[in-house]
């Protein structure tokens, strides 16, 4: 393939994926280096900031939930002066543009401004995960759909999703930023049909060497979450997440046990560190 | 990071992308280069085969829609015995393994062995053919919630989807193996309360040289699928998908016009060829 040019003023927004380097394409790796001016958010990993050369320029505007060091405008305004002032401007942005990277306000702004721009796609948390865990996140006969909501509402605003419809047993859930909404998220679905029993695994920093899961059930979710850290979590919610494999992944998820449980027991399955060193979970 | 490396008797299912061989993850690449023998979809483009060493064998087990040359359980077969023959195998799956690839089946095959499994994560064709439209699957307001099923049914069953959970004008929806099923996919989501204007853009090859784009409304779906020609089709419907910021994608979406048709006129908005070189849309 051509290696991706840039054109002077010209815009491409570049899925950085889910934070491990290894994870852009390599479209979005040529691009870094076609670049002469890189804007990325908060969420896009250090492992990724180390693929843009060094004569690139970097400018942070780093958004991040409850965390907005920069508001929406601001960054628009940003690239669009890079842009007619002549640069060759990527705009990096964690995990996939299209979906929840807001990427549409950005593309708009371009566009008033008669500014040429590009969309270069990334990994998006979800699939990250269910990779790392070994498991499908559609699954023949079980889980037939698969549902991307965020549970980051609006600053201020009440999280509006219609539960009737994501409560679906043969559809598996993943819910982005939703490790703070997990106690409302639970109680909400299990009272829009889906049953307690029903499988999640929250996975923390998916793809990066921090990388954290917790295998658990829907009505335990409160309680299992609490045993995360800081970094962003994409909860996988469906029959398909109590389908692991455990020799092939490394990772235990003991739903026979957590089936025997009274469903509010005070019980935690505990996370543990990604790696081939890892102790295995208490069986 | 480190050349990630496959041990031998170890399988890796890895995400082939849509089928440009630049977005392929920067993993996928080495892995190729890491394997010694291959087994490869016929959705798995020419291009990202060229990636693969000439030293590595290369096996077809070109399942395709309606063209199953090697049923799932052969594929597994072949699989579980080059693994167990020691040979470091990669099994080259188009899209991302995890949504719709149907990995699940042949980690569990691999698991019942006791081999090693592990996956790549692939750009899935709905990111891609977002990416080349400029356009967001989500969108603040209009479209938070993003949903992926299939409309190709296993061999001889019915299509059976909660219709009414899918027509959710605040989602976008992405159907993947859609185009055979337009008729149905559009009467049945009219019903359900999609309303017959909703926009619609079928995509044709997402990411390939040939690449074709046909922007419509649902109920005219049947017609306009028809000027497509024999490639994978995505599907995506939903109100995000009216947004497209023409000048910046190369791609016109007429929708004034379309809004202001008759529902059922035999309007088809031609398709053109992606690249520098295609001619505009007729306006």
């Amino acid at each position: 393939m051509a290696e991706p040019s840039i054109a002077a003023g010209e815009v491409w927004l570049v899925g950085a994926g889910p934070g491990d380097p290894d994870l852009l394409t390599r479209k979005a790796e040529r691009l870094l280096r076609a670049a002469d001016i890189v804007f990325y958010d908060a969420l896009v990993g250090p492992g990724v900031l180390d693929l843009i050369p060094n004569h690139v320029e970097r400018v942070s505007v780093g958004k991040r939930s409850g965390r907005h060091s920069k508001d929406q405008r601001s960054i628009n305004d940003l690239i669009v002066r890079a842009a007619l002032a002549g640069r060759k401007v990527v705009r990096l942005k964690g995990g996939d543009p299209s979906i929840f990277g807001r990427s549409a306000e950005e593309m708009a702004a371009l566009a008033a401004h008669g500014i040429s721009a590009h969309v270069c796609p990334g990994i998006t948390a979800a699939s990250a995960a269910s990779a790392s865990l070994g498991l499908s996140l559609t699954l023949r006969g079980l889980a037939r759909k698969l549902v991307f909501v965020t549970a980051h509402a609006r600053d201020g605003d009440r999280l509006d999703l219609d539960w009737s419809a994501l409560a679906d047993p043969g559809a598996t859930l993943a819910i982005y930023m939703g490790k703070a909404s997990a106690a409302m998220l639970s109680r909400r679905l299990i009272a829009a049909g889906l049953p307690s029993s029903t499988p999640v695994v929250a996975v923390e920093n998916a793809s990066l060497p921090g990388e954290r899961h917790v295998g658990t059930r829907l009505d335990l979710l409160e309680i299992a979450v609490r045993s995360l850290g800081e970094g962003p979590v994409v909860l996988l919610v469906g029959e398909a997440m109590g389908a692991a494999s455990a020799p092939t992944s490394g990772f235990v998820y003991p739903q026979e046990r957590l089936s025997s449980l009274p469903p509010r027991a005070e019980y935690i399955i505990l996370p543990h560190e990604k790696g081939p060193h890892h102790s295995p979970c208490p069986a």
